[in-house]
C-alpha cells in the first residue's frame, strides 16, 4: 500500500494515524502540494483526477481518494467502526460534518497562517472562517462535554478524522480555551496505543 | 419515521428520492429555513443541534442528521450500496466529494438565485463558486462520459446524492451543455422506477 500524502496535511494525517493505530505497514510518498505536485498530468491521470492528497494506492494498483472514505475502507471490520447500525450512521454524520462544517473553516485557517499566507480579501474571508470554526467547535463541545467519544462508548474513525485538524486549531488562531470537553478528548486520543503526531511517517 | 425537511432543499430531496425508490412510507414535516424554523431552541434541542434539515426521526425517537449519512442508514442492506468493499469505498469517496467540492458550489449558487438572493460581496463569491462548480462537474463528466453510474454497474446512493443538485445546476447559472455524460446520466436516473421530482412529498 502506498499513501500519497503531504506531511502537514491533516487530511493525510488522518490516514497515517489510523494506519499506525491498526499497526498496518505502508509506504509513504510525499507530494509537495505547494509545488503543484498533485496537479501534474501524471498525478491527475494515474492517481487522483481531483488533484489532491491523500490518495491510497492498494497493492493491486487501484486507488482510493477522499480521506474519510479511505478511513472507512481501512477500518472496515475493525473496532474503529461501531457494530450498531444507528451508531454507524451517527459516525457517518460526524464524518460529513467534518468535511462540510469543520475542515473548510478550521483547516483553511491553519493553512493560511502555517503554509499559504492570507488570501486576497482576507478581511472578508477571515471573520467568516473564524465564525464557522467556532460553530463547528461549539457543536463538538456539546457532545464532548459529557461524553468520552463522539459516538457510543469507544473511539471510532469519526474521532480520528476530527482530531486531525482540531488538535491544531490554535495554529489557526482559534482558541480551545472555551472547550474543556474538546481538550480532554484530545488528551484521551493522545494517550491511546499507536498514537503518532502529525510529523510521523513510517 | 418523520423527515424534517424543506421542499426546495436538494439535501432533503436526496432522502425523499431514496425513500420513494425504496417504497418506504414516512411522514413529511416542512421546516421553513427562510423563517429560521431550524434555529428555534426547540429544534436545536430536540431535533438537530446543528440547526439544519434534513433530520430523520426514527420510530423510537432517535434522530439522524446529515443527508448523506441518512442515505447510508436507509440504504444499508439494499442494492443501493455495492456489495464489493472497494466499490463501497469509491461510493463513499463520491459522497464526501459531494459535500466538499460540489454542494458548497452548485447548491449555494442555486440557493442565491432561487431562494436567498445574492450575498454581500457577490462580486468576489460568485466567480469563486462558479469556478468550483465547474471543477466539480468536470470531475463527474470524466467518469460519466464512459460509464452509466458513478460506481460499478448500478445506481448507488452516490448517484442519488449527486443527482439532487446537479439536475438543477442551470438554476445556478451553471450550463450543463458541455456535459453530455452528465446529461445522459440525469435522464437515466429520471427513468428509474420510483423516481419523483424535488417538489414531491408523500
Ligand atoms: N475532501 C478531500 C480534501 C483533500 C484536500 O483538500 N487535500 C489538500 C491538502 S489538505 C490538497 O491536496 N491540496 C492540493 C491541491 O488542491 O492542489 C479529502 O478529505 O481528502
Ligand atoms: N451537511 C448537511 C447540510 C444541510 C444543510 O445545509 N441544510 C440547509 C438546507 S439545504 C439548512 O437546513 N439550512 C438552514 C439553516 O442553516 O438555518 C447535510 O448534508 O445534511
Amino acid at each position: 500500500m502506498i499513501l500519497n500524502d503531504y506531511l502537514m496535511s491533516g487530511n493525510g494525517y488522518k490516514i497515517r494515524l489510523l494506519l499506525s493505530m491498526l499497526g498496518q505497514s505502508f509506504e509513504y510518498v510525499e507530494r509537495d502540494i505547494m509545488k503543484g505536485e498533485t496537479r501534474t498530468p501524471e498525478y491527475l491521470e494515474k492517481i487522483n483526477p481531483n488533484g489532491k492528497i491523500p490518495a491510497l494506492v492498494l497493492d493491486d494498483g487501484r486507488v482510493l481518494a477522499e480521506s474519510n472514505a479511505i478511513l472507512g475502507y481501512l477500518a472496515e471490520g475493525t473496532n474503529f467502526i461501531p457494530h450498531d447500525r444507528f451508531e454507524r450512521a451517527e459516525m457517518m454524520g460526524w464524518l460529513f460534518f467534518e468535511q462540510y462544517d469543520h475542515e473548510p473553516n478550521v483547516a483553511v485557517l491553519i493553512s493560511w497562517y502555517e503554509i499559504k499566507g492570507l488570501p486576497d480579501n482576507a478581511d472578508i474571508f477571515e471573520p467568516m472562517k473564524q465564525a464557522g470554526a467556532k460553530r463547528a467547535l461549539d457543536l463538538m463541545e456539546r457532545r464532548l462535554s459529557d461524553h468520552n467519544w463522539l459516538v457510543g462508548e469507544a473511539l471510532t474513525i469519526a474521532d480520528i478524522s476530527l482530531y486531525a485538524y482540531t488538535h491544531r486549531a490554535e495554529l489557526g488562531k482559534i482558541s480551545l480555551q472555551p472547550y474543556p470537553g474538546i481538550r480532554a478528548w484530545l488528551a484521551r486520543i493522545e494517550a491511546l496505543p499507536g498514537y503518532v503526531p502529525i510529523t510521523w511517517t513510517p
